[in-house]
């Protein structure tokens, strides 16, 4: 996962000059055009520009689709043909927005981080929507193909009547919709995460298990950075009246509103719980170390003083009356074997036993 | 404790869509209806949905408690019979909302978390409670049979007046009364812990106490996060007209306003708490480790010296004058303990003995 | 200090329900009746029920001070004269209230926890004042004997002519002023301790230091919960105009208010120097173990090496061309002094002696 | 710098009792009165209280400053003099207060805490200035001689206009201005002791460079404490309409309002400054600490070994051929130089050389 | 990075006087007067005061770029033409504000912190810079040559139209965005820094990593001080309708807003990295130190206890049986080999080896 963003190259242009940063345009975009009403849909992948700029009939309302916004041609023709702000279309192509709701004049401006799991769960992508609404057309806006959008089609295609009358507003809060549920997905993978490393920090911490601890920490302060920022986004749109939100779409922007705030507390218990994990693995290193240095003093304690003892009668003087005792030796290994014993009880009333 | 939920599943279903967490249905779901006003109550448990439907006298309040909200078809046919929105609908089956007070046209939803020590008070189950007031019928779901109302249910029988008139938004008043209770016997529970706890930091900290210090932590956590939505929600129906819970009702809503907060505040100060005893366990922890080494030094200073001194008179070279002199022996005696007696005192100094 | 509160058997019952925590009565309930206006003052210790429910004359404030919440009979007599709501009542006697002031109808409801020092200093005791302020008449509950308000007393006995013609409101600020009077005395004597503390953190600090400092901890915890809400309290009877505290009390209750704020700032600064406390303990316990390992380390890179060489000419090999040297013996302590010089130097630079 | 206020002996008065806190009289208290209007302007040290009471001729502003409020009885003179609310007096000499800003009738009350460095530049004295406005008269109280004003009377000698001209509430600017400038000069004195502890961590951090940080940390909470009321103070002097200071004052108190929070925006900056310095002095006695049994884990591995070895051939046993051979000797210093050889190349794989 | 302001010479001195902070003048000041309109323009670098005095053409802006704040005579003598506030000035010439913006009467003041990478991306550079906006001029103060603001003048030589017509307002917003584009040049350079230091500490944390960690944070602390009031500047902008910000120009600044609150939002998230990654040294260094100590226990209590039983037999008692057993010295070995291979075994289970 790739974590901070480049905005750098742009400081020196005017603002609303579209400068795209500098990954390579490793495909050309692709555009998918859906237009319906309450009677019918009809759908085209792989649609042009001019595609585009042919609008919709009368009371059909129009998504479009576009993958690939390092383009810049291709954004400044729709935004020149729906009439957009530069500095809107200048968000647009900047990959590294916080999320946000704007108007620019007539169109409105949704911005909101949309973060998948790959088909094996095991990567995360992190994508910038973007979400124009003017008129009765949806843009959405991304760099790479591949979304989180498949129930909403589905949803189209299957002609639920709610979807399908609501217009740009309401396809605007079902796009963030899936993309808020989709947090919750991997919210949940984070949890089954957390629970192996607990479950690694009881049995047996490794120090594979501390770069985990860590890894986790770095992914839950990018995603907080991500869904802070929307919180506010969707209060903004439940607040402002100048945006296309009103009436019965309230309680459905409350009910997500409430979903985004469930997570971002979800994230602050899994950073609480982060923080005491760190706690855990370091708090039983402790334990280790005093474990070891237990041992290193029991057998040092016991056998230094012992070895000093031996080696007084190791010594070559010439007079050194216990060495010719008949009961000398043995009466030596009385004495070691008295203040072993006397050693090992002291060590155990210590609790170090 | 299972401690964070499963919502995955759901990403790319419709908003309003009914769709269970994939917990096995253990049991068939049980249906309540107690129908009471001032004059008289009529109970019946284990009532069919045809009972439900069947609605109550005019003037009478209809209390609805089901258990088992995996049955989607019955919580649908509520939802339909009672004209409820698909939103509210899909909250009650997902059984892992933040508490909020919310109205979806006449109906007003309420949701909470139900927290219940069981009898032996060693495990808490923890439940969502969904409240939904329509009309003069209250329905309460949740999933598992077994609840904290029976204090309710014994005053709506003992005929207590206030009770019996307060119709459906009173009945909401004593069932979140009753769940704010039980926090208290949960918050108890753990107060008694966390003194348990505090003996063993001071007379006997093991490994096992540190386990306990962090299981505690995350016990807080959890309950935190439970708790901490409800305030907001309580307030909500403070201060939102349009919610059915005017007049004198403020005052019992005021207090139990001021039962959440004093819970909440008993969380951070358990958890202030908690933290200290983390600290205590691992100051403890390096006093010993210093004890440990002190003993240790003590030994190695003292014997590794005089060791050597004796290893010294242990070789085996043709001209050693020492070993050959009457008083070799015991002046090397001498010196070993005139050199102890010094360095005791040393260490008597450096406060190590 | 017990710290915190049993609420818990009280779940269940219904809300306004006189249940009394389950401490022994063990006194008899004591009930000290002021009857006082501008003119005079007329007091009754050791008054019965039936006192209190012979109203004052005209134009006279009344002061009921009841001491033993534990009886409930006596709670609901004058609850029922009074005209006392419920919730009033089980808050009265349900003694871990958090502080709060409240309008129940007609009366007002102050709840604030009482602190202090026994004569010698030492011991704190907690209790809980309630206030009821109804028509010329003020209750104040508490469960123990003694209290704080000698010198509130001594001023009604002297005439002072604030205190006798300001009402029950007046006479509310000025129980509650002698209350917060005494958090300072309590905040100077943490004071002196933390000094205490300090002093023997630089000089000498031992496992005992370290549990005061633990202690201090708690305490402080303790204390912050249970003044913190009171500011909330007292600017409640600032803001809320339904409340008895109108015109010229404002100035005493923003004086009141600053004290409160004061007091809370000073627990704050209390609680940054003692969590300060705690890292120069750990700090200077890590010094120590420094200063100790050291010396293990000198102690055991000077010897154990020397020791090895000794060893060496302590083998018994036929064939050990040193041992039969003239100059051997004398030579091996040429190296043995040459080679400790060199470490001690070794030691000093790099500033381990 | 004496840190903690003595509030305490206070407990049992009446609100607006005067009792001075029982430090010693060291001192007469001193007062200088100074009229001056645009024309002209009169200056009498060592005034005395009937100087006080003989009003100055209309038009002119008087500035009476008295040092010494341990003088309850003159404190009380001049409160009857000018009509000054009880509380307020008692706060006068209560020289523990947070800074505040109060109406008193029509008189106005600010309370701030006055810093000092002292001529050398070492110790900060620390004192409680009152300053009252009432009417056409500033009476400024604080309890010991010497202050941070003398640039303010250079300038009211000089006859700058704004000052002359300004009445009561530009000159009561003024001195606030004067005392937050005094700050700034503190700030800068701890600035130059972070810098010169943080080179002292690198270069050569010892047990004295931990007791500058821990003393800088207290010094840091008690400043925090002084300041931060202050801004609240000066915030309410913009807002509330009933203070005297209307007008074009604005301008300067915005001014005095943007310094008080750039002090404290550097006081937690220092704070945040000095919390990672203890990191570093941690880290680092933690890193020596590694160095120390490094040291010793090399030498106790190399030579423990090897003097087992030569242990055993030191050995009295009758049957040891080893020793008889023509070679052992020499053959075991062989193993002995190979076994160092070898273990030195494991000790620096392992990066400990 | 120069990190602390110098302010303190300043006190004594009255509000409004122009002291400049007491750096040597290293250089004249530099002015740069650009008039333009929507027709054409007209620069002039090395410009005198008497040029900046004769004003510009009707319906031309005009810029004055002031390179060299510490020439109070020029300051003042502008400030006397253009009718400046004296507190305006005395804020222009002290070069350590915190970000403002204040109205001064009809002239509007605007200041913020200036940081800029040098050409090699080492060094940053903070510079304090005024904005005066009064009539059709903007003034811009700074005290050192170099700035941020080519990629402005570029546009405005260029005649792009926005820039030409919108007056000094547009012209200070594209000032202040060109500022805050730079701060996310710094924050991408910070980013990187910290990419190199988590690779470090993952592969090869030495004492210089620590380092590294910690003057991150000093520049973090710092980065945040200089860009958080920023943000409430722009808030004023916005909200405060005597300022000349109105109409489209508030698109333009909530965008600015957004991208401060990102670079505040990416500091502390930075913060947090940083204080993750010196948890992240500390548990490595207590796994090396870990793994230091578990070595020298394993050969300390291997070799110890063994070296014990061969001194035993290294003694000279006269009557020793084992040492005249013909199997005793290969029975030893025995021995020795069997008591390694048991330890062995216990250091393996006890997952030390």
């Amino acid at each position: 996962m790739r974590r901070f963003s480049r905005r750098a190259h742009r400081a020196g242009l005017a603002p609303g000059t579209l400068k795209v940063t500098d990954t390579p345009p490793a495909h050309v975009p692709g555009i998918r055009i859906v237009d319906f009403d309450s009677a019918g849909l009809e759908e085209r992948a792989g649609a042009s520009l001019d595609d585009c700029l042919a609008g919709p009939r009368e009371g059909t309302t129009r998504w479009i689709d576009v993958d690939g916004v390092h383009d810049a041609q291709l954004v400044t023709a729709l935004g020149q043909h729906f009439g957009l702000h530069p500095l809107l279309l200048e968000d647009v192509v900047t990959v590294a927005q916080r999320s946000k709701v704007e108007a620019y004049g007539d169109a409105t401006y949704l911005v909101v981080r949309m973060l998948q799991l790959d088909a094996a769960g095991a990567e995360v992508s992190s994508e910038q929507l973007s979400i124009v609404i003017t008129g009765n057309t949806l843009i959405s806006f991304q760099e790479r193909p591949g979304d989180v959008f498949d129930g909403v089609r589905e949803r189209l295609r299957a002609g639920r009547p709610r979807i399908r009358t609501g217009g740009p507003p309401y396809l605007a809060y079902a796009l963030l919709d899936a993309v808020v549920d989709h947090y919750f997905v991997l919210l949940e993978r984070i949890g089954d995460h957390i629970e192996v490393l607990e479950e690694a920090l009881v049995s047996d911490p490794t120090p594979g298990t501390l770069s985990g601890i860590h890894a986790l920490k770095r992914e839950l302060i990018y995603l907080r950075k991500s869904v802070w920022p929307l919180r506010e986004a969707i209060s903004t749109m439940l607040r402002e009246e100048s945006l296309p939100f009103a009436g019965d779409l309230h309680v459905y922007l409350r009910d997500l509103y409430d979903h985004t705030v469930h997570v971002i507390e979800t994230i602050e218990s899994y950073r609480d719980l982060n923080a005491g994990m760190l706690d855990t693995y370091l708090s039983s290193a402790s334990n280790r170390m005093n474990e070891i240095m237990k041992t290193l003093t029991i057998i040092a304690t016991l056998f230094i003083p012992l070895t000093f003892l031996t080696s007084v009668y190791g010594m070559n003087f010439d007079h050194m009356p216990e060495l010719h005792m008949q009961w000398g030796y043995p009466a030596l290994w009385g004495v070691i074997v008295v203040a072993s014993a006397w050693m090992l009880r002291l060590f155990r009333r210590r609790g170090w036993l």
